[in-house]
């Protein structure tokens, strides 16, 4: 299972919370990766924890303000990014233009969605991954693969239906290690958290629970 | 083949043109249809032309200023709705609420889009047809089906492979009736046309001309 | 005082509004019009209630795909239009260029915005007037100038700072003629309304009530 | 005069850039500052030159993906930010919580606009400086004090009208010193720049010919 901690702009200590997923990544068979805020990628990328963007812009080199262009993040140390995440909606075009921009600089990609609908669409653009995210769960604590188990397996089924290569994650209200096993039960093959890991008081504490069922 | 002629906010008189669409619609094989902009639908609709509207947005009756609600269109006289056309670029999410939107109150719909991977993604949404246009020949003259023949081939092989129900048109730069011929024999089961027969001086003659070698 | 019935996309009839606000508005000092929806302009503009839009868009003739053209609304009846409403937050060289466009095409403008601050800034492009929408009180039933009065207030020195020339309207929350009379008290020059009429089951009793205090 | 380096995301080397920034800001009585992409941040801040983010959103710590907290960049080291430039245009309602979010955390502001009238509105928010750049000059080598001189003299006399507090600088195709020389005899304090320092061969003598002259 991969099991990506977005950090979002919570205020809590990236550089913390990358450490506690750099070491419980090594300690076990689940792979761990931590999406901190631009201006800290690089800082957080240095802890040795895999590291991935939270978001990149359809744009090349040139004149873009206020942007994340797709090569300073992976020159900053990003392995991947998130997409169209549901606090960042994006125009389809643009998802598009996104895909393309990090696949350029090497960056593994996360189209997030709402449902299995988009999530088919989502695949059809050739990502790496694909994330279902039900927004009425996002920040609830409940996890989908317990309030909307079929949305998973509907969403497993949407991708697999478009392209068999794109793995399926899911997300919204995991917390807990039996969430994540639900999740894997379902046929996602990782799992987006924010809250659970980011804002515990001991966020290694907090992964290791998470992953110790697995 | 479905021929759509989209008025988009060109200084034509929409009567005349829906008059064109209804008459050269009833002596010919082919389905023509007209979209003009929201103001004008219901006017349109009473000249017993195929009408369509040219975007609804993802929401339901309510709070919402300044939108185009799927009900009122269809009240209206819209027989069906573009979406996501390359001049009303939507997000991902808003594209899937806006064929659900279409869906309910009985319009037909077609989602617009770039290249073959968006065709693609479009498909996944269910909606009745995607059209292909690419954003550099919209406007230009130079038919898709003669400056980029495999864009049409893929788009239509794109949708195949996510939905075989979904029906594929084209448009961007179509003015002829062998640019109809041509896209007809790369696959699409229709055309999208705007400023070829809007802004004609005889838009009948134009529409004549267009679907004459079908 | 102005009071202006934004029928949003509720499922009223909006011919029976719009005869309401055409007949009080006869019986009364209050000047009073109603905003469909666009693609009932035309049938609310021929009732001869006075008819504004519920938004433009920054454009011109041309290529511009489900847009609302402000020479259209125009055709079609309406005196004027709001601008960036609450509900249809637009770009600041947006509202600029919509402006532009609604006086490009002879209509009236209400440029709407959330706070003192952003009504400073609306005024500094020059519409008719602006409105002041604290978001938070929008169809809450609890009007403006009894929540907030100093929102309004504040409203009204900080478009009188800017040009003295543009009149301040309140909005949101106002049902009763208690709150128009208030509003109008704290220097407003009229009111925005919506639910508290157009979901009215006897729309004009309740524009009677509304107007009845001045 | 207060000279700011937007390095948008052109391929230069932002130390490079930052050092020359720095050493020519010694040197002379003009200030100079550097506004790199988030991700460069903090080793641009380190670089002891005065560092500028691009952009900040109009939001708080919490549950947001892929935006740019006004706090997270003044850590990284920035003193002060763009708001609204042309090619990443916000919402009025945006452009004013980006400027409160940005003076939460002691940030200078600069917000762009693209004509007198929209330097009035963003002079009605508040911020330290509005800056004014035609878009269709940007990137152009031809200066808008050379170009359209009225509109720099106008953007000054629109601001003042609102808020004498609020300086004016302008953009949009400066590359010399003389041309810094007539925006400050129109009537600016600043200039914004970009490509004639962070695409020069030599960033530092470019920057020594600009602020040569004054």
């Amino acid at each position: 299972m991969f099991v990506l901690v977005n950090l979002k702009t919570y205020p809590c200590d990236p550089l913390e919370v990358a450490a506690a997923v750099r070491d419980v990544d090594e300690e076990t068979d689940a792979r761990i990766a931590v999406a901190p805020q631009a201006a800290h990628l690089e800082r957080v990328a240095e802890t040795g924890a895999e590291t991935w963007a939270q978001h990149v812009d359809p744009i090349d080199y040139g004149s873009n303000t206020g942007h994340t262009l797709a090569e300073t993040v992976a020159d900053a140390g990003a392995d991947g990014t998130l997409i169209n995440h549901s606090e960042q909606r994006l125009k389809l075009a643009d998802i598009d233009g996104a895909v393309r921009a990090a696949q350029r600089a090497d960056l593994e990609t996360i189209v997030c969605a709402n449902n299995p609908a988009q999530i088919g669409a989502a695949a059809a653009l050739g990502p790496d991954a694909v994330a279902v995210e039900p927004p009425e769960l996002i920040g609830t604590g409940t996890p989908v693969s317990q309030a909307d188990p079929d949305i998973v397996e509907d969403a497993v089924d949407a991708a697999a239906n478009v392209d068999d290569d794109v793995d399926v994650l899911c997300g919204a209200g995991i917390s807990t290690g039996d969430d994540v096993v639900a999740a894997s039960d379902l046929g996602a093959e990782g799992v987006l958290l924010a809250s659970g890991v980011a804002k515990a008081d001991d966020p290694r504490a907090a992964l290791e629970d998470l992953v110790d069922p697995l």
